[in-house]
């Protein structure tokens, strides 16, 4: 029997809506508030959240620690957005078919609204509840603070800002994409197999599948921003090559960088392969359906 | 024998100083660090590290955990004068005497060194490291992220920007401050004596000063904000009129203030003498300092 991953994506994804809307205040003062349940509500794929719940499943971790874990990726997923759009920054007015948090709420806003995002996502993390042991908590935060960071996301973002209208060779763009978009995708992976015991074997198999499906996530993204169009992307598409950054399209050509997606696909699989989980059916689905999307 | 607060200050002090030389990157990503360095080092009284060591100090507790959480506190102070310095938000050009961030190093590598220092703090309070348990790591995280986010600081900063020229009660003017500068404050105090393990007296103790020991800056901020120049401050001074903003001052007068700050200071004391902790000293020669400071 095929894996339903349609069904499996449908419960988790609600759970995860449920638990959002229920962890982002609606009563934060002087509307940060309404800005940060704006950001992160109704909104995206929840790609993160759905690979940190698959890892934990995976594993057979602590469910209620995943799905904390899953909602705070997102939050961190959300405020880089919200950061990112600002005007000193990609200056974006149309994100998931809205427009960005800074043009509906106000740049200072925005500013502390993503801040606000960030303190939340830690906050979800170590929660006064002894059902999560101290330990999963510790590790949980450490995997989400290394991965925003300098020496993740956060750092991504910086090499991606100074080499807009540079060329960069095809290991620099793919160390910049690895911290900007990798490393947070990866320590979903991580952050799911972080509420369970996983074997030494488990957890080098799934931090493979989370680099490859890191990487492939932005090669993806990159042919989506020259073969879609904006409806269907709810983002504007095109604006790489209008800022002339260096992208894997710019970089391989469209075929070749589709072929690169491809063989990022088959990497994936074959390191849940050798993890010895037994049921890996949701991640490789989710690595699939990273590929194979559309928007 | 009086205590000796400056020769404690200074050991203290050098010790915070060389911890975070060691732990903010100077190798990170496209200058990232470097603006993260320049916004953290060689600045600042270091009053929430030193607050952090004393009731580390005062309850007896793990001295490593302390200087990491020390650290992280100040990290997440220093990212928040990052952020509130930029032109969306107070647009201030001078800070600790210095140049602000986004006009040394551009608003785009502002905004992302105090996302990244944000991120940084919770790196240092959730080491892979047996010799701070896992439990002192989770209540660090979650009380830092507690009083940083949207019912702390950040919401304390949402407050304060929505109320430029309007005018606010007394009780609308002490909810701002302990959520913008309280809240860190009196984190810094209770995650001082989350290193160790004070009785239920001791940490109401803490707590009380720690919340009067917050209020009590603020207020003797607004006073300094009138009564002293620019160049002791380090910062532009009569800002706050000149933005129309409410202030202690504004609100009662500056006698009145300055009977506040006394008040508070007296609070601080008999929150200590009620705490039952042996030794208070450098606890109370903060206070002292916080009340009796001229920049």
């Amino acid at each position: 029997m095929t894996f339903d991953l349609k069904g499996w994506t449908g419960e988790r994804a609600a759970a995860v809506e449920q638990a959002l809307s229920a962890w982002v205040p609606a009563q934060a003062p002087a509307g940060i508030g309404d800005a940060m349940r704006y950001a992160v509500l109704d909104g995206g794929k929840r790609l993160r959240p759905l690979l940190v719940l698959a890892a934990c499943d995976a594993v057979g971790g602590n469910a209620a620690a995943a799905l904390r874990a899953a909602c705070a990726v997102e939050l961190i997923h959300a405020y880089s957005l919200v950061h990112d759009d600002m005007p000193c920054m990609d200056n974006d007015v149309l994100r998931r078919g809205k427009p960005t948090v800074h043009v509906q709420f106000g740049q200072a806003t925005a500013l502390l609204a993503g801040d606000a995002l960030q303190a939340l996502a830690f906050e979800l993390l170590a929660p006064d509840d002894a059902a999560i042991p101290a330990a999963v908590q510790a590790r949980l935060c450490r995997l989400l603070a290394q991965a925003a960071g300098h020496s993740g996301m956060a750092g991504g973002q910086a090499i991606d800002l100074a080499a807009v209208g540079r060329s960069l060779t095809e290991d620099e763009l793919r160390h910049m994409h690895r911290l900007k978009t990798g490393a947070l995708l990866q320590a979903s992976v991580m952050m799911g197999a972080a509420c369970g015991e996983p074997s030494h074997l488990a957890a080098e198999g799934l931090s493979g599948y989370g680099a490859a499906l890191g990487l492939a996530f932005q090669v993806v993204d990159d042919i989506l921003d020259v073969t879609a169009d904006s409806a269907t992307l709810g983002k504007t598409a095109g604006k790489d090559a209008a800022q002339d950054k260096p992208t894997y399209v710019s970089l391989l050509g469209l075929e070749r960088a589709r072929g690169y997606a491809a063989e990022l696909l088959e990497q994936a699989r074959v390191a849940l392969a050798a993890s010895g989980l037994a049921d890996t059916r949701a991640l490789l689905a989710l690595a699939e359906m990273v590929v194979h999307r559309d928007n």
